[in-house]
């Protein structure tokens, strides 16, 4: 039995990014693409990296049972898979095989493959989500709700800038992950970074390296200057921070007494207790996935802190920690993608709570106004008149304030009156940035 | 392919103890225990919570394939398995499952359990950690080496109390997780937590559930005041936070140029670059082990922050937070007690050390004592006489200054000489701490 | 100008008891109880520990700034401090200073004194926070509210059951607190712990010194084995949570659109651009506070790992996260208290809140009812005629549905009220624990 | 008394930049640039605005202790500064007070103008330590020193290429803060950021209120898409943890066992117990600064989950750990600029263990070599004599072999002869880019 978890903790497509067999796999395309680098270097034969290549691309055929065998003893699975990859290409071949490097050259280079191929999922989900952002910012770009600082209503806004201001937040955190992701560097530098097996192409040999597998060459190797993790660490715990506090947002509209917003998902949101009750699981699991990330991405930065020329256990506690965070960030980006994607607001409830609010503004204004010439109580007992008369004829309070000639009827509705400023504007400025950003984005190749 | 990592980081008991499988089995015994402590209090027959609990204890003929695909949709794994659990008992028992109880009471309780059994095995791990110590510390009680502080040679230890520290702190991690674990509570509340379902008889069922799994009862339910979840989190990670220093001093000793330590692990610590080299795998492995642990004793410290009567996600979050502290925590124990059991001290050479800086400091003092008759010049030409004579003739230092009549001779041996104050003693009294925890601890019984 | 932010993040006694000016008193505090040991082991005479003690206590005397100039130099305040005190007390009594002792004795202990003091104060805010929970549990104890799961209404519960929970988190987290308090050890090891310059009365000076502070001893030092640390942080991290999560529920029961509780507070919660408003401050900014604890708990844990006899930084990185962390949850405590302290629940809203969903329910259960009788449309016409009926004569839904004789009323009524269990029973329980925990608790004498 | 600890933790600009008056400062500097965009778009007239900045810019004539007295039960500090700053000003200019503005938009302003002045204080320290790990590289590119692996010898390396390796953190650091210095947004929105307040013209307002910070614009306000904040804390927890690693390599350098560099700190590093002790006070107090900027950097990820329109608690908490961070990072930089500016390598030291690894290789491989002709037994005696012979001679044990025959000497000494690859090249491409980034950067105006 495996997954009692994984449907609310693996969701998407970053958890399988992170998997074992992903990273084996990143491992041997790192082979793979070094083997090749080599030749361009005219340090192997074109023949023998070419067959580096093709034993590389079907892990299945290797003894996997050997490397998993060995890679606790040895301190992380290269050695054994250079070994079982070493046996499988034959002796004309093992020359091409891990050319002048070193494990850490092979693990971290995977490991940023490994990362680029789980953000790609990630970003995907996030994609779904800001889209459906976009959608709800344009649908409902006008229709008025409450605005809520501090858990109190305050003054008017729309639905459609709530939406808008996740629609930014979603962008900009994608716009962060694909920086990071366009950045990711290859690791090569062999036994203590100089090079030295390299037969004097380790600095050619390294470029031509990341061009094989799309990433980006450095100076000096980072083996223990983590910039690239901290790098992922940042744009992760940013998209779950984004991730959270939107689904925070569906979580409070969705409460009972609020009732703005509500999610479609069929037959979710059950209770063992409470049959009649309806959860907004989707966003509830959004919140539980993001709340894992601050954690990890801690632990990611304080693994920083790596000794001489390659650390003895900060470095190794990055590998389950970022597959974690990769992991949860993918989980809680497909769960809001999920809320989102089918959330439904309820503008006629969202307006009426903004009138109800209007109204007793109004009531107050008039009781304020009457004052002067009727008195204190007097004037508070026309006011409740008006209310109570607005109420009985199914009429707006506004409406029968302005039959009335002795206040200024006009500028007491006016002041009553939802003014949501320049929302459409910034609306329509957050859609634009979105279009924007849309079309820029090439067609991505994560390999 | 599975478990690529999981030789580094699913080490020991742990990991197992909180897999998919354990956390059902885990449910499952809570709905067990349930159904007997509902029996006990008359609410259901003595039979029915029979076959409750016969049905439970075989989880492989139950159908989990429809928990698994029910559980994200529900929020929880306790709505599908509650059902599954119904049909499988049939209509004369169904009456016995899941009495007056709400998800949550069950998602805590097995959490609870969980924890217990993963706990037990990372205590029997600690325990074989703090035996180790404890041998080191009594085999080595009076060889000298040299302390370091803000890793400079500072003065004479032993490399017996180097050990008993480690011994103090292992047993005071063991100990705290001991207090813990004896406090655990069962969760039982119903759905809001007033025990409404539960036909008068609420408190007495809690107690009664309690005692079935010999877990702790509470005057009121925890749902969210998460202090057990706390408590687990601090002893957790005091638990990591002593193992990761531990595996520090290590690291630092078997440094090729201090040398003092050696683990014995065959075949182990091999480079893909540097095959000359032996790395202190145990140890590395613990500190990449243990430094996961902050980070995510965080996270559930963060996760205690939650709303009304059921949490919107911190408490979900709890539960693959836990399991994977619990996992990695367990790792590192098991590291550590490899580490510690195979560690062999070079004697020699750490006393080589103290010799060394005792002879220094011994050379500068005849110096100083002798400027006074001699002049600066030759004083110090006539230690350094003394040093070459030393050198020459096999012997200590002490002893060709023993022999000089100019100086007092005994006052400068004396004062070079290494003195490890109350070194012993404090050996003594770890070990025998160590003796009192040991017997003071009943055969543990983690259900 | 000071403080900006001291009425927010520096509230109660905590903030003033980690100030630079208690840190120099608790070393001047520590330094004076090792005199006295050091005096009742006869390594001193009593005069000259008195001496120790009576400059030790006029810190104001002393040349501090020649202290605070040396400090970050020498690593730590305490060899300039030594020096200060030494010339300070004069020749006589200058061999009563620091006997034995290295930096560390003095810093750590200095640091349990400092961390003693605040969790004192810390302390006495939850009493009060407590106290008042205790009184709005008792004094709400059948007050029927709504319950909420995942911020959806639920199932009625009680006002006072659900202070009860606070009360059971806030006499939890207090337990928590004063058991670490009674288990904080002296530090006294000398240079490397094997209290060689002690004159082989180490280990009973240490006990000696231990007795002088009302703290516990040990069998060897803790210089890197942070045990004492780590249950501070655990202690301290689980208060933060049980407030925020108690600050949380008033937040959420103080919205708008809930209302079921507010905060006294005069003249607190206005707002620039929304003078209309009224925040729950108090609430807020325990939130606020208490949500800085999981960080610097997760930094504590993660400076656990030390290196050989003194650590080269992550020891120092203990004094700011630990006076940090005391201060905010020491505000965070000050904070729920002065919330709790006034708190006022609306039950009237809080009960109609409940009949609204009773009357629903009903409702909905007579339509049910009617169904087979009258057909599924008739029915539910009839069903809303009672309601209307209901409303137009100010009467409970329940009196008019009990006047009916074609359903069984009596059992439909039945099903739909509000039925709180054993809510009242486990407030008592709460309360009778709170009353315990306040007998047991002697008074206080943090030295 | 104060700053019994600022010489470690407060060292540094970066300290100051985020002090009580340096926020007061920031919230004046905000609302005077906020009524000169105010006056710029027409809303009020240059005069008031002027008389705003002019007001502002003497917080010394202001009513502060109101402001400070206030700010705890008003939520924040504006709310009072705007009376008091309106008072100031009186009534000719009152209205080109906070123009549309809530105090969400002074405090967030404010905080990005500490920010960006506490970043070029640390980015200043960045740079002397960048600049002296240049002038490292430079000085010692071609001396040879051994790479060391999981804390064990490997392979030989060049201290030059070590200090390169720092050298390409400290810049990847620096231009990470620079990219986030750049891009930080001005806050604006008004009540709920509808900009309803702003008399339509809130847009152009908010690009003017940018234009006169020198901040960038934003499509909608980020009241609770806190990426901002997540942008700065990701870069400062990079920074720190590139500090901690550059530090970590100095204090493992500097153990006495190993002592191939050391800080030049005159009258540092005493010990209280251990007067002849030198200690690394600078790399250890750096250490100590940065090992607190990851728990603060999850707690700035986790406060991003927000309510609404503005957060109840999450927001708050931001102040005091944004501040915090920026001074501990700072005190970092600091610390590490002074290690770095006064770091010596022993290079002869360095040398010496390169040269003593070879010859044990060179033993190792003379023993091999000779099996085949001489038997096992008889060979290594033959390499011992040579052994001896060298060291008998004082020459190099290569010098001893090359005259050997009876083996391929050439060959032997060759392979047992420091290699250290592509050292040189890779340092001179660390320093050429650090050229070029000098160059780049343009001289800073942080306002």
């Amino acid at each position: 039995m495996t997954g009692l978890w994984d449907g609310t903790f693996a969701r998407g497509g970053a958890a399988a990014a992170v998997s074992d067999v992903a990273w084996l796999r990143a491992m041997l395309d790192a082979e793979a693409a070094l083997a090749r680098a080599a030749a361009r270097c005219g340090l192997v034969s074109d023949t023998a990296a070419a067959e580096v290549t093709r034993v590389a691309a079907q892990p299945e055929a290797l003894d996997v049972a050997a490397v998993v065998a060995r890679a606790a003893d040895a301190g992380n699975p290269v050695p054994p898979l250079v070994r079982v990859l070493t046996e499988a290409v034959g002796p004309h071949a093992a020359a091409a095989v891990h050319v002048g490097a070193t494990s850490q050259d092979v693990v971290d280079t995977a490991l940023v493959l490994v990362a680029r191929r789980a953000v790609a999922a990630i970003d995907a989900d996030l994609a779904t989500a800001a889209d459906a952002a976009a959608r709800l910012a344009a649908d409902h770009r006008d229709d008025v709700a409450m605005g809520r600082t501090l858990l109190q209503q305050a003054l008017p806004t729309t639905v459609g800038f709530r939406a808008a201001a996740w629609l930014s937040g979603l962008d900009g955190a994608r716009a962060r992950l694909a920086a990071v992701d366009a950045s990711l560097p290859v690791q090569y530098g062999g036994a203590v970074g100089t090079l030295a097996a390299s037969s004097g192409s380790g600095v050619d040999l390294r470029a031509a390296f990341a061009d094989e597998l799309g990433l980006t060459t450095t100076a000096v190797p980072w083996f223990t200057v983590r910039l690239p993790v901290a790098d992922l660490a940042g744009a992760l715990g940013a998209a779950a921070g984004v991730v959270a506090t939107v689904a925070l947002d569906v979580v409070l509209l969705a409460q009972t007494e609020v009732a703005e917003a509500a999610e479609s998902g069929e037959g979710r949101g059950g209770s063992s207790a409470m049959p009649h009750k309806r959860n907004p699981v989707a966003a509830i699991s959004a919140r539980a996935c993001a709340r894992r990330a601050p954690g990890l991405v801690g632990t990611l930065f304080a693994a920083m802190e790596q000794e001489h020329e390659r650390s003895a256990g900060a470095w190794h506690a990055e590998w389950p920690t970022l597959s974690a965070l990769l992991a949860t960030v993918g989980s809680a980006a497909a769960w809001l993608a999920d809320c989102l994607g089918g959330l439904q607001f309820d503008i006629v409830r969202a307006a009426a709570v903004v009138e109800a609010a209007g109204g007793a503004q109004l009531a107050g204004a008039l009781a304020d106004a009457l004052t002067g010439s009727l008195g204190r109580g007097p004037a508070h007992d026309a006011a409740a008149d008006a209310v109570r008369q607005a109420a009985r004829e199914g009429r707006a309070l506004a409406d029968v304030v302005a039959e009335r000639t002795d206040v200024d009827a006009g500028r007491l509705v006016a002041a009553s009156t939802p003014d949501v400023g320049e929302a459409g504007a910034q609306v329509d400025a957050a859609l634009a940035e979105h279009t924007v950003a849309e079309q820029s984005r090439r067609p991505r190749d994560p390999s």
